[in-house]
């Protein structure tokens, strides 16, 4: 975006984002069939709704004795309560008789109360007389030591609710109640197409002038940690009509685009230009209030996001970080509550000084250091360019938009790669 | 363990984990070769050390002109520095030339320098007064904008580093040096032997009495999320025999055994009689000062960890988080600078007093709630037995062994699911 003056109109990252966000196509994803152990990290499509009672019968929380707990009220170690022994219940066997008055089934952890049974006494408050009678030392309240029918889910009840991401107590708590098989949201797709004349494949050598493919790879590797399917749809030449064909074509296999490279000025030109022409709305952005990644391209046509992404591997991080990634979760079905604490993040203390310039954020590599017991970010210097300061750092930290730096011994959160 | 008095001895948390990591199997898990896309998430078996410079070629960081840095010095706004046009780099070609002296050659970003020049003046430092001649507004040092060859990864040095989980970056930086394939440690595999009578398949529908099986859902889940390969190895009779002959036979091609079940008291001491039995050093500990999952075991045999968990989901969640997953990372050959801060964790204010034990560390599953731009910690009640305490829960916290509780409004570290 230019302004009348033909200066580049930048703008910040939370903006940027929202005019993502709110052209993105509506609905939801398209949805799949899943086993439940298949659909772990997966994102639910439906409500998941019990069909029955679980457990379905009350169910004993220690190893003791089956009571009526009215036979044991008042009972001491000096006035026990003398129950007569009946019928013993075995693990996984129904309990198929009505416990009678003032009587008293032995019974283990996970064993079925018998009719007329409402608590257990467990074995430490019991004192066995011989082999018809026991002292209950201590009594009991109904319900004590019991899980009721129906206590952990109720027929009708919600279990797994739609865009959550399954985890493995999701999955458990569905074949607790019999679903092996859950509708779950597709993951979204993503093109990744390298641009660039001197980009050539990992693995050829690069004659002079030319390097290898590194952000592909990066991108990629994002995008299936934020739950998505990467399409690497190869290097491209800089021209007009091949980026274009491979944007239309991504569009009709990929629910999101990302362009990787083309960082020169006429190629960046060239490629909001082609988002443009394709439909609309084409480019929401262009130029961010953000170090690195001030040069990338945000736009959405007919509802598919495309991102063109600076050459720097520094400025591909953040800018997955802060707009693919999010998007990718809205693709996702995902209705996450607290996607701010999604994220991998611990205090340290800055151990320089670092310099910003008040207008933009920064974000900035660092290495966690133990000094002392504490815990220091220690920024990794290097151009933006280099992929190994993304390699050596541990994650980065973010000078915010109003700031002018930060003072060495300050604390700072570290997002944690 | 009892002591002589016939006690259940439990010991805590830490001692315990230090008890199973010492008697585990030493030396490194066996290798395979990965495609490194497909390595991602994996941990590197060796060093990977480059067999280049990257770049191979001293590159521009900016579209601009290469210039020898000293024919510019001094030069200002109004004393200007005239360098002459020479031949122009494109874009991956071969800068095969010698730049003269007082000459400049316009260059895009990643352009390859030529001889002589070893600075970049970027374009708004720069007039162009016709075809031939630029004006240099200020001056550059020697290597500014430029980043030189071997800069980011020098021929000889070591990119990635035996014992570390290859992240996005890492896998981009192997791709720049022309790495790809790359040897990883094999995941380890977890066999889950699920033991009781009352227990039948998800898929079943259970008669009274029985339940279907959750907890090897719940422990396959979280095997996966740990980077284990999870070998669900069905539901056995509480039996000696068969429960020896499955962990025999598991020992024969997992790296780890996890039993779930055998709640009752006959059957754990069963499952502890059997690890004893098999192999030394056996029962390493049998129960534990932390509820929820007291009456865990923990064993070696023969170095291979066999865990037998309290049938509780809550408390299966827990012991797996405590033993199973640091045991995982060390079967993984995974040497992480900081598994302390390897977690989701969020500080949060805890809603309501909680009462614990001194002497016993607890556990508590908590629900994440916004009240006036505050985060709160909300205690999930209900009893460590029912599946969906786990599901309604965001997280949860710890109360350490030497406190008697915290108390409402107190800060904590929610370590999230």
């Amino acid at each position: 975006m230019k302004d009348m003056l033909g200066r580049e109109n930048v703008i910040d990252s939370k903006i940027a984002l929202g005019l993502l966000l709110e052209n993105l196509r509506g609905g939801n994803p398209p949805e799949v069939n899943m086993n439940i152990e298949a659909a772990l990290g997966m994102v639910a499509s439906r409500d998941v709704i019990s069909g029955e009672d679980l457990p379905s019968f009350a169910r004993s929380t220690v190893d003791g004795y089956a009571v009526r707990a009215e036979d044991t009220f008042g009972a001491t170690e000096t006035m026990p309560a003398y129950l007569n022994l009946f019928q013993e219940i075995l693990m996984s066997q129904k309990a198929d008789f009505a416990l009678p008055e003032d009587n008293a089934s032995k019974i283990p952890t996970g064993g079925m109360l018998p009719e007329n049974a409402d608590a257990i006494v467990m074995f430490e408050h019991v004192q066995i007389i011989d082999d018809h009678t026991i002292e209950v030392l201590k009594p009991v309240a109904p319900g004590e030591n019991v899980i009721q029918v129906g206590e952990d889910v109720k027929r009708g009840e919600v279990v797994i609710r739609t865009g959550q991401r399954l985890r493995p107590q999701d999955i458990g708590a569905c074949a607790g109640i019999g679903v092996t098989q859950i509708p779950v949201f597709r993951k979204p797709a993503v093109s990744i197409i390298s641009t660039g004349d001197e980009i050539v494949p990992a693995d050829e050598f690069p004659g002079p002038g030319k390097v290898r493919d590194i952000n592909s790879y990066v991108i990629s590797g994002m995008v299936s940690e934020s739950g998505g399917i990467s399409l690497r749809k190869g290097i491209l030449k800089d021209e007009y009509k091949t980026i274009r064909d491979a944007i239309e074509t991504a569009m009709t296999d990929s629910e999101a685009i990302v362009l990787s490279g083309g960082t020169s000025v006429g190629t960046k030109d060239m490629v909001a230009r082609i988002i443009n022409d394709i439909g609309a709305p084409g480019v929401l952005f262009h130029g961010l209030s953000l170090k690195p990644g001030k040069p990338m391209i945000g736009g959405v046509i007919k509802g598919i996001p495309v991102f063109g992404l600076p050459g720097h591997p520094a400025a591909v991080s953040i800018c997955f970080e802060l707009f693919i990634k999010p998007v990718l979760q809205r693709l996702s079905g995902l209705r996450e509550k607290w996607p701010q604490y999604s994220r991998k993040m611990v205090r340290a203390k800055i151990s320089k000084n670092i310099a910003s310039s008040a207008g933009r954020e920064e974000h900035v590599r660092v290495m966690l250091e133990e000094r002392g017991g504490e815990l220091w970010a220690v920024p990794v210097l290097g151009k933006s360019g280099l992929i190994t300061t993304l390699v050596r750092a541990d994650g980065t930290i973010v000078i915010p938009l109003h700031l002018n730096g930060i003072e060495a011994g300050e604390a700072v959160d570290v997002r944690l790669f």
